[in-house]
């Protein structure tokens, strides 16, 4: 992605310049006026990469908020770094655009309010833009964000390190964007499954755009064995963590915490809970502490504003982690997991 | 991007376990059983950041031997790397495979010979595989890498150091992609333009699978004022170069280095020397020496077993550079640069 001040320059050249360049504040950016970016990695660090691609039809609506299409973008990679311990340092974009006219139009307005937003979330989350690469493709738009993060040398939070005895521990609340797909596809208005306008909303906006906890990094950091965000569903997420660390687990399904929106869903129509448990696009942290770790992870989370939970333990054994419901019989889910596959 | 050994996994995770795990032989890809990639940045370094993506139908034929789609979509941020002065450490993944039936199949096949050959870049270029994404689409198959390199702190080479008096070095041959490029539209066989199979096959492969001059770095990084690959068109990135410089420059046509096809071809059509001078994929270097400087870089080049040519000057003032022709005229060509917008 490189931005020239001439005119003369391609129509690439011109969409950055006019859009990309005024993100590019660092310094390493170069002012996206050269070919590579270029990033002094901090003393005593070890780097951490990620890499997460959203494409329209599949991971959001064409027609949604360019605004919050950006914001998605970034902010499900920044939601890996706060789940594995890490701080931002900085993110590569990749946009694929339209080649021929689309609905709703891909035009400078659109580019207008996704640049902006993506711009104030690298502001608000510290994570500046380094470079990236603009292409015209015969398919729907693609945004492709590659986050580069920093944890001190050796203290990335694997998936592998949970052990018998520790809590499972979630943050915010889960199941709120699953909800708001179902209130999205249904075209459900307020007032549906008794849902309040604000309700409907709350779980809406939790759909389209994620909050990463990166308030919560350090403590994850400090304190968890085992971590990684909900992106796939509570169920499925907390399956592979248990089968990379060699344990099992069992979540008691009446601590998983559920937002006012969501408990007046299910109220309504309770059928929605498995969407709730293994429904995707949470973008919480999922983590496993040691019950010595448990009280300074709360406080921790407490100080930041971030809500923290203990929904379960982490067992000795193998195969899927236990749901146990209100009756204390095991919940089976038909898919414990988002796939797009 | 996570592997998975189960096969109650997800679709997704069987084929990043089938295909891409067996790429990820760096410890700090974590087996791609992760949810990110730690990598120690060197000591002493400044980390350089490159994205590039290809899409079908723009950047690559849909039914091009996938092998070869790999190949280009590593080496093309690998010749990014190789200009600037930079060694690589690794690359991340973003994949986006059509999610019905297309045309060649994106099939178990077609994977298999895509992984095959980016494993084997991976090695052949010590660039190995971090991490990354894969997604279905509606769209076309997409390919967004993202390289990180290394230079010694503070020595990356801008494009913007080019001084009145350096020399203009191009590497290789210019020309042979934007030719390919012309043989594979006209769908020419070997006899047409008076071409051999073999010069042929030189100039479609040459379009094909871009050979970056990694070879070469340490003597762009030790002797280059300013540098960038020719991935444009050799007038237009030329141009780019002169501008962030704030220089002009002259170059004779005559010099520019051609392979023996180009020859061949431009004799039975020299109008398509404008796509020599001005037609992308070359994946050249191209870079501007101080005279006291160019014997020890053509010298590094000779030993690094890469052609190098001296093809003009960088000269005081504004303006595109002047491509001037054997009668002592500069030459006008309708565009100076490929653009896909």
């Amino acid at each position: 992605m490189t931005a020239t001040d001439d005119t003369a320059g391609s129509g690439e050249d011109r969409l950055i310049a006019r859009h990309f360049a005024p993100l590019a504040t660092h310094p390493g950016a170069l002012g996206l006026a050269d070919d590579v970016a270029v990033m002094t990695p901090p003393a005593g660090c070890d780097l951490v990469l990620e890499t997460d691609a959203i494409v329209a039809g599949m991971h959001f609506f064409a027609d949604d908020p360019p605004a919050g299409i950006a914001r998605k973008a970034l902010r499900i990679n920044l939601s890996d770094l706060a789940a594995k311990g890490a701080r931002p340092l900085g993110f590569l974009l990749t946009l694929a655009l339209p080649r021929r006219a689309a609905e709703p139009p891909v035009d400078d307005a659109w580019l207008a309010a996704f640049a902006g937003a993506l711009g104030e979330d690298a502001q608000a989350y510290g994570c500046p833009l380094y470079g990236g690469d603009t292409v015209a493709s015969p398919g729907p738009v693609m945004i492709s964000v590659t986050v580069i993060g920093a944890v001190p040398t050796g203290t990335l939070v694997r998936r592998g390190g949970a052990r018998p005895g520790d809590r499972v521990v979630v943050t915010g609340t889960i199941g709120d964007a699953a909800l708001g797909l179902v209130l999205r596809l249904e075209r459900a208005a307020a007032g549906d499954f008794g849902l309040s306008e604000d309700e409907r909303a709350h779980l809406l906006s939790r759909y389209r755009e994620p909050r990463p906890r990166t308030a919560l990094a350090e403590a994850v950091r400090l304190h968890a064995t085992a971590a990684m965000d909900v992106s796939d569903g509570l169920a499925g997420d907390l399956a592979k963590l248990c089968r990379v660390s060699g344990v099992t687990a069992r979540v008691d399904i009446a601590r998983v915490p559920l937002s006012g929106a969501a408990h007046r869903l299910l109220d309504a129509a309770p059928e929605h809970l498995a969407a709730v448990l293994s429904g995707g696009d949470d973008y919480e942290i999922l983590c496993t502490v040691p019950p010595d770790r448990l009280a300074p992870f709360l406080a921790a989370a407490s100080a930041a504003g971030v809500a923290a939970a203990e929904i379960g333990e982490i067992l000795a054994g193998q195969g899927a982690p236990a749901l146990v419901g209100p009756d204390g019989h095991p919940v089976a889910l038909d898919r414990a997991s988002f796939s797009h596959f």
